[in-house]
């Protein structure tokens, strides 16, 4: 990103203030990246490249989001001509292709994994071997809504993964207050939340009026959960007590795929560690989340269709009176809030732009 | 039911051993409960009665199940001219119609809610005034795999609610072994499962590519699923320490709305009273259910597809490696097995019939 | 509308050129409509109202649409405090509200059935009673890409029906080269298509896993597509000879209803009267549609997803070599190009807009 | 088939008649076939084959026909030991695998396309090169209520395309009559259809919220369904003149997809050589399908959802008033009466069994 581009807007729309780059458009969340960089006011899309698609028009793969742009094939030499990357590649291949955009001093908001676990060791268990291990640490994990202000500063953002960004939200005030000593959480996805796979477990017969539980042995988000709600105790110094059972001994996550496109729920299930009212907690959730323009606590328990085609994070927040358990849901969008709106929230801290810019 | 009838079958299909009315066909249960009957070897369909829908025929309101029957005004005079009765009407409605069944000495399983609790004080705390109180002690709670001797003597079963009749089955090897310490139950269920309602909730518009928690503060099914919880226990002798929480404050229950027709899934996660290994529970489930010919222990998190239009319950149990919880998962077909299929279940060992027929 | 807000934009979104009242906006069209209001450039949505919901918030009933708006009664006798009105009332409801606003001097596009039929026979034929038969000669039928300069100076546009708008804009071409001798109209609709009525016929299990003809005997949608494709005719001097049939002898229209909620497809079969090629047939489809910003002529059938959520109408135009027949197929998202977005796109018009203006 | 075992049956279920093959039983029809063997009451599966998925138990791939036999690869030289096969294979994969069935003088069903068609040319022009056309003289095409007699005494039965077996049976009247001189047929199918195939275009969010037409430049199952009705006009007398258009210059096919599983459509409309009034047509199919145990005229158009899981054909006919046109819906599932279902129909007549075994 030159200086000289991020100069105030002259005018219309016309002029953009940075070109960005999607690598890997043609996948669920970076073709949606690729359109919100398209629509963005302030935002210009410089390439949208894919692999196997190479060649192929956006506008052709998923019309809807009427981005007539050809899929070019990805440049690594010429990584350094963008202002900003987005990274959409699948877990494992991207490391490698975000390392070129850094070292060309290309603001990059990675969408995979692989720069979302701080512990590299807990990375290579969940995923394999990482293609780039130097710029662990450099990283930051853009939830955005918790790491403002890293995120602004930063060259490198991991964006969160679509059950943590849920999940995390829906806990984080009961984590911050020391509350949230073991938790269930029982989730549910739309199918695209699986990415553009082929084979039987994605076809439409498999899918339909179906509903099921999986990655039951372990779901491979869970390191990013227990990560960042460990990371939240501490920032808020209500961590248990040192012969308390670590945080990844207390965290069970369950999700299950539901016959639908766009939309996840995250249903949190919190034994608190002590006893907590159905009132305090909602001061808890409303003072947490004042002012964020992403994330509205709400009466009801949302459902996923109010959020979708949105960035928005709709939480509910109640006490089961019978146990005394805390209960949170959150609904997002998987794709927006969960994928690409994200980035997007992230790309515009990191370029000096409002949040919400192209994203309302 | 005479007992001349119950002489053994003289030869094929076209001679009944029992003449049943089913009472509410126009439901989604009683009509489901109509067409069991119907194509029953060994039953007869002596009347399908409705209220508004009197005069209608069956198959004009269900087609696919092919009920060539005119629906007749239940004539609760005439409650003595059948064999048994299947009663499918609404929670509160139903009581005073079972009791005619009742006192006319017809054998009869209520689909509704009306006698599945045994403390009079806490069904009308959830439902309403009973109609028919007296009753009560006489009413056996038909989750079959539980209480089939019982059921097999019985003149007035109880249908379970198809939340508790899939809650329980998961549940109810780990509560008998006294480790259901803590339980969280998140399920989800179709559409079906509401009842033939009308009304913006369940329009098409409104269910179609959404997912929603509802009924959090308090579900009405949560109260027989405590007591049969609590009954399990008692029975095998392993209630917890006389000053260990009642159950009641021990099972946190939320349900979601799936956007699919027939189908039901519990996922059940339980703080076990001591460390389990995964192995000991599935002995242990395979042990409570071997021989049983509607509840299937199986290897994978189990689709509600896979058990659509069946009798089957399929259980899988796991045990989560970090935090010990045990977790089992049990999906159904909340129109069969969670009721019209478990009151044919139950209605043909009332009638000494075998416990199979017409549900494979 | 005063012509002192027409003045020129004096600069950012916070200034609007029109304070719009949306009359009937707790259906899904009105919704839709307050929605593209609320978000539009230059307009400003000074009421919402509703009978029944009057007091909900519009979030409450549309999270999705989130206009944080209360609805309220419409106050027939301030008809006149608004620059414009769209009225989204049910059919023969809509025709008094729409006076009072013509009356009033506001400019109104009226979404409902009430003025699209030039002849009044033929409306109350379909319809019933008029309730405001003297204003029939004043309105515009509203397919903006038949009538642009009519709508542009007119007070009161009739927006056409959703099946209308896709039947005529796939086979206006035809009509208008004098080729559309013999036509039938295989249509099918998403749910939201039939408004937000309550009722057996589109609670999701009625519709889930279902596709159904309907209103074979004749949709009232048909008087329309009759009315506008002799227009086109006799507008083109295409007219067949005066002895040949007329053409509501020879128009037959079949709509389907679809298990989803918004979409939209005319699949139409048209006996050309004469040979024609389909290199003649692309090229007359181009030419017609050139530069329009909202109807595309594409290569290949349009499935209706490509379209949903945006105001687009996608064309594809083939022949049947084997019958010769040519066929035409219009996929429209029922609620945008079928109903509240063909109205925004009407407004603009009339107040002098850019016509994409708040629908891209 | 030997003869002995067809001797009449001694008595109760565990005594098949007849040992089935079903080759191919890892596909949806396939499966679907097997599972109607497996509970059919006269026949045995003798053995499920598969290619990719030998090994694999039949219940894994498919729950819930709970068929628990392990697929197995077919034995070519083997052939000769079953009663009658069952060959589910892909189009132009079959020919070879029927051959050898043939050959060893087993009763062979052909679920895929390569014996309907007479004319090897419109075969291979259609499909490419044929593997058995010695075959092709032998075959009859399965439409049982059309070629009852036929099957009957066949040994090698080409079981219908889905499309054309609703689209034959919607218009076999019209076209014995004579009336059938210009026809559309818009039809529409749920996923299965498909078959098991993977790809972007069946994936569930390919599908989901979407409605397409397919295959307008000529799909496959029209040769066939041209073939039949050209068969059914020779047959009664009542070819139009010489000097008209041949049939297959009359006939518009064009199917589309639907977000469904399982279920077919076909809407079909028809210039009639002569004017027609409705009540002659009911007439007219009332006496056409008089006595048939699977095809129904029905007062209403109707839903696929009507005839899911049956072997039903629910066929509506009316006239359009104003344009004269017959109209004719029938619908079917497209894996039962489309593909498995009707293959057992026709093999029940090829061993001399009632037709409607196992299908009821």
């Amino acid at each position: 990103m030159r200086s000289r581009r991020l100069s105030p807007r002259s005018g219309g729309r016309s002029v953009s203030d940075a070109r960005v780059v999607v690598a890997g458009a043609s996948g669920f969340a970076g073709a949606l990246a690729a359109s919100l960089v398209h629509r963005h006011p302030r935002l210009e899309l410089g390439a949208a490249t894919a692999r196997a698609d190479a060649g192929v028009r956006l506008d052709r793969l998923y019309p809807r989001y009427r981005v007539p742009v050809e899929l070019t094939a990805l440049d690594p030499d010429a990584a350094g001509q963008f202002d900003a990357a987005i990274v959409a590649y699948p877990h494992g291949a991207a490391a490698e292709v975000v390392a070129r955009f850094v070292e060309a001093g290309v603001p990059v908001v990675d969408v995979s994994a692989d720069f979302r676990l701080d512990d590299r060791a807990v990375y290579e268990e969940t995923y394999g071997d990482h293609g780039a291990p130097e710029l662990l640490d450099d990283a930051v994990y853009g939830l955005t809504e918790l790491h403002r202000d890293d995120v602004r500063g930063s060259r490198l953002v991991a964006n969160p993964g679509c059950y943590p960004t849920a999940a995390i939200l829906a806990l984080a005030p009961l984590a911050e207050a020391g509350l949230a000593s073991d938790v269930v959480i029982s989730a549910a996805s739309g199918v695209s939340g699986a990415g553009r796979v082929a084979g039987d477990r994605f076809h439409f017969v498999s899918v339909d009026e179906n509903f099921t539980p999986y990655g039951i042995e372990g779901h491979r988000h869970l390191p990013e959960i227990v990560q960042e709600l460990e990371g939240l105790e501490e920032g808020a110094g209500t961590v248990p007590s040192p012969d308390a059972e670590p945080r990844r001994r207390r965290v069970t996550f369950v999700p299950h795929l539901v016959p639908l496109d766009q939309g996840l729920l995250t249903s949190c299930f919190v034994t608190p560690s002590r006893e907590v009212e159905a009132e305090e907690l909602r001061r808890l959730y409303a003072e947490r989340y004042d002012g964020e323009a992403f994330v509205e606590v709400v009466d009801d328990p949302p459902g996923v269709r109010e959020v979708r085609d949105t960035n928005l994070c709709r939480i509910h927040v109640a006490v089961d009176e019978r146990t005394g358990r805390a209960m949170a849901f959150a609904a997002i969008d998987n794709l927006w809030k969960g994928a690409a709106g994200q980035a997007i929230q992230n790309l515009n801290l990191m370029l000096g732009m409002e949040e919400t810019d192209g994203l309302l």
